[in-house]
């Protein structure tokens, strides 16, 4: 089995919502993995990692399985010709259009969640509905052949999901077991169902600008696609 | 507060021992990071991301944190002076001297793990007493400044320890929410202990050339040492 999996990167991306699943994803047994962004030059991410891409958007080859991760910058995309054209052509035609963490908002921007089922980081929900999605609680949300996961280290699950789907459950485990993937959280409280609400409260005020100019860059594309 | 992060990265590393970590620790308040390698060309994981390093080992800052990734390539390090000489220069005034999955092994065969309790991912724990240090099962072990994180996925539990420690638990959960790090694994077996007998045994299988080889670099590393 040949499988052909990428990844858009772009800067300012959160590197975790993209490395955890490609880590998982990359172990598949026949699986080619692609790394696009708009020029091959290092991507740094939101905390300072540069990755190195390995195609540009424009030669990357027709994906089995597309990947969006999300980070502080989604909202710079919505209107980009370059990887909405991109996310477009891809989504026509790969099996799976997939996304971690806010990456399903550049899917959204992009036509690509309309009418589906689709989560996102927590903070991000509300952002959804302007794009046509069903915003859908779940770590992992999947509606026909888009396959959606919750924040950063939701990815982690999400391609689990993913390669039970590709290459079944048993592929999945022996990953799973490879790479220890037996989570033992420090705290309860990774998600606001499980957080004290003082510690939501503060986490939410935190973002509350990058919060507020995304609602905006929704509200605005909704209005203006 | 200032703190000094920094990771050893070489050839051949496993990208999320090292990515894993790093989203959670880049989070804490008055973090510096730094990536180290032998030089600053960028650096292939052995799942094929290239990732640049910021500074060399020669040029590294004194850490406070250092924190070591494990992969395949570890036992090719065991006698390389270049890095061996960094890790007991920086291990022997950093504050906390950690590593996740295998790199345990590198910390070992520099001798900065001989007496103290030790971790490391699960196929690969009979290669710590070589080097003097005491096998202890645990996602995430602690001995005095030495902290430790199993395989792979466990350097994300072993990087919310680290940062309760520096940051406080209120720090750590913050963080914890806004990478929404509230796991929910597809299938439960994802450590030797939990984990079907016949999958743990497939899986062996699979790692038994190259467990072979570990076992034989951390024997004559024992005996030359």
């Amino acid at each position: 089995m040949s499988l052909t999996i990428g990844f858009l990167i772009y800067p300012n991306l959160t590197q975790l919502d993209f490395t955890g699943p490609y880590e998982v994803l990359a172990r598949v047994p026949g699986a080619s993995m692609h790394v696009a962004a708009k020029t091959l030059d290092p991507v740094t991410s939101d905390s300072g990692l540069q990755i190195l891409p390995t195609v540009t958007l424009a030669d990357c080859p027709q994906l089995d399985v597309l990947v969006v991760p999300g980070g502080p910058s989604v909202d710079d995309w919505y209107e980009d010709a370059e990887i909405i054209g991109f996310l477009r052509a891809q989504g026509a035609t790969a099996k799976y259009v997939t996304s971690v963490c806010t990456g399903s908002l550049i899917l959204g921007a992009a036509g690509l969640l309309d009418g589906y089922k689709a989560t996102t980081h927590w903070a991000a929900m509300d952002n959804l509905a302007p794009f046509g999605a069903i915003p859908t609680e779940g770590r992992v949300v999947r509606d026909r052949n888009r396959i959606t996961g919750g924040g950063v280290t939701a990815g982690v699950d999400f391609a689990f999901s993913v390669v039970a789907e590709l290459a079944g459950p048993e592929v999945a485990k022996a990953i799973q077991l490879g790479l220890e993937y037996n989570p033992e959280p420090l705290f309860k409280g990774g998600h606001p169902s499980v957080a004290e609400p003082e510690l939501v409260e503060a986490v939410t005020a935190m973002m509350a600008d990058r919060l507020d100019r995304r609602r905006q860059a929704a509200q605005r594309h909704a209005v203006a696609g």
